[in-house]
């Protein structure tokens, strides 16, 4: 174990507390507990952590607990850090992209901050913690101090941002990642429908995100709409014509490209 | 040079034939020949190609040209394959992902095909051919087996691939690679709206991608819509108020997750 390393509580056993409760306990930390309502995941979750035991409350105040890391669902949130008791002194961090630091400060004792990890946890996948940006924020200095070691101790990218362009953060990655997965599934529905095999598309995909991640991606756009090529734009929306959701964002994704042509970043 | 070394002469000089040209050169063809309106443009490739002439015509007819690669805007197509002119029995191509073979058998005498890789290009950013799709059509076989050893000495992954097929391909094309660019470009302005640096969604665009390509991505979809999770939803589309465009993209996106979620692929 290394030398600050941690109590932690983590309430819930999610995608997030899954890898970060993992990655917490390689990183030297100690893992006391883990509270899901739910049986079944806070013991899957335990039996991950060498020192972890499942806890079906949220009462942690006669623990010796330094650390209770709340990793629910955004609607959870305030219901949980206010059913939530933990000792004097100890820290309570959500990790949530969009809710506030305040959701925390109901109980004004509390030592309440954010510890968000920008990354898209699923339970099968392992992930590379170092890589990983993590965004803290808290009110006290002495928080963000701990905060900021305890975000080190797993991640070369910390950052303190405040919940204000955290929200806007959230936002730029709702289209970055979600939306962009969303494209990604329709170009793999329409191979599909093609009887085409979706590996096609791969190096094509592998391209493009290599050159947004080298150049600003309104610089380098390429297709039918930024070169206003109005016959292939007409072309493909009549192939589209059975499918009219598809049809739809095609179209206004297309508006959008063409508008942005118009007017380059600066 | 190969012993099937092909005599190739390059119609257009734009960012398809710039790459084109110097992969086939470096496979062991001789690019003879590269024509383009443009007088920088054709000698700036010319320049770059061992033994290429630059050409301002489009009469090749005696020539020892063995194949014409016509690499030129979709809308320029049409016209530029019925100017040129080649030897008896000599290979015309296009590289394009949206137009029928058809459109270079107006002449009923030319040997034609379809040679399209299956990528995008920019003049700035070198590619590795061997792993970029070539799609191939012909109507012949005979020139169909040209046209495969011909994309096989330079890549792969050779398809053969009708042009109704192929039209598909790139709507799907479009989806994977122009449209996905796009969001990574609003994400990118919406992190400089708040100051924040573009590298903080860099790992999170990684790992987007290595998930949507190990599962279907409607699979993995994440986020706030196919949650359902109206909260966060209402307050980005708050956040995005004064940016009519992408608030429309945002609603239109989730609204299409949410569609897709419930109906999920088979």
């Amino acid at each position: 174990m290394q030398q600050n390393g941690k109590k932690i509580a983590l309430i819930g056993a999610g995608n997030v507390a899954w890898h970060l409760g993992q990655a917490l306990a390689a990183a030297g930390h100690t893992i006391s507990y883990v509270y899901s309502r739910t049986a079944t995941h806070r013991e899957a979750l335990a039996a991950k952590l060498p020192a972890a035991s499942p806890l079906a409350h949220l009462n942690l105040q006669h623990t010796a607990t330094d650390c209770a890391i709340i990793a629910v669902p955004d609607a959870a949130l305030a219901t949980v850090a206010q059913e939530l008791q933990v000792p004097e002194n100890a820290l309570v961090v959500h990790t949530s992209g969009s809710q506030p630091l305040q959701v925390l400060e109901q109980k004004p004792s509390i030592r309440a901050g954010v510890f968000y990890p920008l990354q898209t946890f699923s339970k099968e996948k392992p992930v590379d913690f170092s890589s990983i940006p993590i965004l803290i924020e808290a009110q006290q200095e002495q928080t963000r101090q701990e905060l900021k070691a305890l975000a080190e101790s797993l991640s070369q990218s910390v950052h303190m941002v405040s919940s204000e362009a955290r929200k806007q953060l959230h936002v730029a990655a709702v289209f970055a990642c979600n939306f962009t997965n969303h494209l990604l599934g329709i170009s793999r529905e329409i191979l599909q429908q093609a009887n085409l095999p979706h590996e096609l598309l791969q190096p094509l995909i592998q391209e493009t995100i290599a050159k947004a991640t080298a150049f600003h991606p309104f610089i380098v756009q390429t297709g039918p709409a930024v070169r206003g090529d109005h016959n292939v734009l007409e072309e493909h929306l009549r192939l589209l014509q059975q499918q009219t959701g598809y049809r739809q964002l095609y179209e206004l994704l297309s508006a959008s490209i063409a508008a942005t042509a118009s007017q380059p970043p600066q």
